[in-house]
Order: structure tokens, then C-alpha cells, then sequence
């Protein structure tokens, strides 16, 4: 099974709001992530993505790399949501399609800080959309286990 | 039918992840909301309230707030979420409740906006949980319908 569809397994299993969006990992690397999620679970009053939706499958995203930065370099640390920012542009009329990037300098400040303080945090830009729709800028803090 | 339950089974009938979260209006007048939400439905991988449900209940709460303070005023409008910034400042290990109230003078220059330029904007802080375990804020914008 690929790292994608193990970590979607994962999140399915033990989130149950991200397996009513039908939430899917597409593409997973520690510079990246793509995620989607059918249109129709996620729908609003209007019939187009609803704004919880888009947050939910959004951080997730950002939720998702961070995690698989963790584990790709061996470090245990249990992560959390600090603080989001959202800005919603245009309806999503479509599937829902996020995408996410943390350049290598980013990802190392953010292991380093797990290994030698205990606490490492990884602010994040996500896009929902090709335009994008809507953007949501959010901040991860990961805290080493003992 | 009390108002409460009216717009509860308009919100679930339209937007299945409402539905999914088990959302319910318990208290609702123009000035005032409270919302609730089991919390089994909507834990995280650490058994604690999801980030995407906590934002997903909350901006449902603001969202009802506007769309009753429209319906009282006999003001016809369609009503979006512009941004919204959240903090989570404690993890919410209960049900989850929503708080969220607008002043007289913030529901008057909302409603003044839509019946007088087409368009009217509120701002709304809602709390999760009595701490508050985390808060939003959120902009809402109702545009008149022709």
C-alpha cells in the first residue's frame, strides 16, 4: 500500500467527519500533498462547497503533511492544530481539491524543533481550487512524546 | 415547531455534513444562538474534538444567527461566509456548544447594508466549550436577492 492510501486509512479510521467528506490522499510526499473530496457529501444550502467543508478537508491537508513529515524522518510527536486563517474567494462548484508545500528549509526548522526543544511548529499555506477558491493559512505544532 | 428546530431541520435536510455532526439549535432569538453537537461524531485521532468539526460548528452557528436575524427582519437575502479565523487554545473533551450573540446596533447596520446598498457584512465572535476552548471569528455576507 502507498504512503498515500495508509495515511487516508488512517485519518478514515479514526476521524469520522473526514470519512463522511470521503476525504482521499492523491499524492504524498514530504515537500507535498494533494488531497480530494467528492462534491456531493460536501455540499451547502446553496449546492456548492460548503464553507465547514473546505476548512475541514483543507486542514486535514495541512494535517496530513505534517504528519508525514514526522514520520518520514522518524520522529514520534503528537501534533495539533494552533490557529487557522481562511479566506473564501469564489464558490467551489466542483470536487474539492486541495494542495499543500513545505520547502526543505521549512520542514527542517520544524524537525529540528520537535528534536532539540520538544516543541516544533510549521505554519502552512493550503489552496482549495485552481483559482483558488479559497486559501487557508495555518499554523501545526508538534510536541515530542517521551 | 419552534424556530430553533425549524432551522435545525433546514440546515441538516441541506448540508449533509451537518447532518454527519448531529447538529442542534438549542437556544435561538435575533440576539442570541446556542448550538450543540455530540462529541462522539466528531473526534480527532486523539479522541478529542476535530478541528474541522469544531470550525464546522461554529461557523453553522454564526451562519444560523444571520440567517434568523434576516428571516425576523422579513429581510430576503443569500447569505455566505466571507473569512474566518479560529484559535483552539484547549483541546474540547465534552459535547461540543457554540455561543454567539449580536447587539442591537450591529443586527440594525447589518440589515440597514442588505436593505439599502444590496449588500450587508457581520462580524461574529463565537465560543466553543465554557474556557472557551477555542473561537472564531467569522465575517458573514448577506446580498440582497432581486
Amino acid at each position: 500500500m502507498s504512503a498515500a492510501d495508509a495515511l487516508t486509512q488512517k485519518i478514515r479510521g479514526a476521524i469520522p467527519l473526514s470519512e463522511a467528506m470521503r476525504f482521499t490522499i492523491d499524492h504524498l510526499e514530504p515537500g507535498e500533498i494533494r488531497v480530494s473530496a467528492p462534491l456531493e457529501p460536501n455540499i451547502n444550502i446553496h449546492g456548492t462547497g460548503f464553507a465547514g467543508s473546505i476548512y475541514s478537508v483543507a486542514i486535514l491537508t495541512g494535517w496530513a503533511l505534517c504528519t508525514h513529515i514526522l514520520d518520514d524522518a522518524g520522529v514520534d510527536a503528537e501534533l495539533v492544530v494552533g490557529g487557522a486563517e481562511i479566506s473564501y474567494r469564489a464558490p467551489v462548484t466542483s470536487d474539492l481539491e486541495c494542495r499543500c508545500g513545505a520547502a526543505d528549509d521549512e520542514r527542517e526548522a520544524f524537525l529540528a524543533g520537535v528534536r532539540e526543544r520538544g516543541k516544533g511548529r510549521l505554519s502552512l499555506e493550503i489552496t482549495v481550487g485552481d483559482l483558488p477558491q479559497a486559501r487557508l493559512q495555518a499554523t501545526f505544532v508538534a510536541i515530542a512524546r517521551d
